[in-house]
């Protein structure tokens, strides 16, 4: 066997931590010979829950961090301040190469300042991205970006096509993944300015598979791999997709119980239906990896349960396998800039 | 009874027309006394439709336009080109005060287009904007703009803001409307730089009630009253909407049909099921109103049928009667030119 994967795990991050993240982890670990993981956080509390199960105890170890960032903090502030929380030292391990990943299902605004001012971006990439995994009728289909950092460059959305078709491609195993942007309409001289402006030179990328537009109304029949838009519309369209889903299955949900009828009905269909809405759940993907980082980080939603922690841990496997930071630096460092690097 | 509200229809516009738009017409016509109406069109199509009808004739006239304006057409190039097309037509009657509104199921951009050219801008509106009614689980919410003009400037939110509180108010009679602007997070030093110079905008805004902001995944749950963004991020919202409503419902379906059993808890279901999604259905809302211009442009989804078109027709009654642009011209001349207006 080849060396193992090491995973950082913010044991203090999410609305379950560290109970959830802990249980996750030891199941991640059960599941996986390929890996070790750092359960970074505070020992005292971690150790409790840990007792409590049977797992190969020379593949992980506690870092203890004393500090933890909430939600409610401003993230800059935080990531300079708290240098002793369990995001800050975990994302440091993945600087200096002590570990090859980082999963937190903690505040995102912090893991990805972190992201960007402690593990650091790849050479060349301007912008690294938040990507998610949406629930699609084929399937599902790569999100990118949904970051925090709005008002992007033509150019960055360029790089985050690139990105995303990687990722597709060697993690998801997408072959020749079909690359959209989001637009107004189907025809390339719509949108604004920043889209206007990114078509042409996303229509000249000869390393991606450039479809042209898709509309927010075909992003859930699957059309596309990856939908490339700045953050502002991506965190408009994950987060429609969380609400209108909510509200209608709630609605529906309602109507099944108002009356004798209908609670007979929804008994003969519960658990078909129980599957197909579960298809739609944008949570159920696993996390979503940040970018264009020197290593990886990965976010899982702050409501993660046991099945998404261990699921985010093992999909940091096939990142570090394929060498995704590699194959990234490869691809904008071939395309970008050709002068200065071929020379 | 007061002087009639007169209506211009599009008779060819949409994917059913003429034959479905003039059925709602004459639905319109016969379900209220205080509307008359002018069918604007191919003569020759619409006379064996309308023969099949009973109306009131008096009420009623057809006007005759050679051209359509289709789908796939530049909508600035046709408005300039097809002057005797039904849209230009129409709304010239508009702007000459020989109709006080026009509805048109037609090429959504010719119909904006034409709004913004021919019914021309109230004095001091920098941009109309396109407002349809989006369904949430208490009713609905105004949704302002999903027009065809994107990168606006803080101040023609500032004025989205107040024309959606004016309609929501006197039109759909919610009273004291919340106001808010989409964004991605609820607090106030978030969002791209667009949302960041009108948020303190708004907030100055002593004829709004305007409650910060909104993100996407609340917008379906009916919150607020009148949704602000800019028209790419309100196109987003909209198609999302109508995307994973349509998605979820194709699987639910699909699911109802997977099994004997499930197609026996189905058919105790299917009329409850049915009534809710139809509350789910965007395109159940009548017609967006176009609002900042000097008459009322009414744009209704391209497939509607006659129940949406005489809803769409009905709607100018309340328009006209609550004078609607009166009531934006003076919210706009008393709050945002204070010193040249009142001197």
């Amino acid at each position: 066997m080849s060396e193992l994967i090491r995973v950082a795990v913010d044991a203090m991050g999410g609305d379950n931590a560290p109970g959830e993240v802990i249980k996750g982890t030891v199941e991640a670990l059960n599941a996986s010979q390929e890996i070790e993981v750092f359960l970074v956080g505070d020992q005292a509390a971690i150790e409790p829950f840990l007792s409590k199960y049977e797992y190969d105890k020379a593949r992980l170890t506690i870092v203890h961090a004393s500090e933890v960032i909430s939600n409610n903090e401003p993230p800059a502030i935080a990531i300079k301040k708290k240098k002793d929380s369990s995001i800050v030292v975990a994302q440091r391990m993945v600087k200096e190469g002590k570990a090859d990943a980082f999963v937190s299902a903690g505040c995102t605004g912090a893991v990805l300042v972190g992201g960007h001012l402690i593990v650091g971006r790849i050479k060349g990439i301007e912008r690294p991205a938040l990507a998610p995994l949406i629930p699609t009728l084929n399937g599902f289909s790569l999100l990118i970006d949904c970051g925090a950092n709005v008002d992007a460059k033509p150019s960055n959305l360029v790089q985050f096509a690139r990105m995303g078709s990687i990722y597709m491609e060697n993690i998801m195993g997408r072959k020749n993944p079909k690359v959209a942007i989001v637009n107004i309409g189907a025809e390339e001289e719509k949108g604004n300015a920043l889209v206007k402006a990114a078509y042409p030179l996303l229509k000249e990328c000869k390393d991606i598979n450039f479809v042209g537009n898709v509309e927010a109304r075909d992003i859930p029949n699957g059309d596309v791999d990856v939908v490339v838009c700045e953050a502002f519309v991506g965190n408009v369209i994950l987060k429609m997709y969380e609400g209108v889903a909510n509200a209608l299955i709630g609605k529906i949900k309602e109507t099944m119980m108002s009356s004798l009828k209908t609670k007979i009905g929804a008994l003969l269909i519960k658990d078909e239906l129980k599957n197909t809405l579960k298809a739609f759940d944008t949570s159920d993907y696993g996390g979503a990896p940040m970018l264009g980082l020197k290593g990886l980080v990965v976010k899982t939603h702050g409501s993660s349960k046991s099945k998404e922690i261990k699921q985010s841990i093992l999909q940091c496997i096939a990142f570090k396998q394929q060498d995704i930071p590699g194959k990234i630096a490869a691809a904008i460092t071939v395309k970008d800039e050709p002068a200065s690097e071929e020379a």
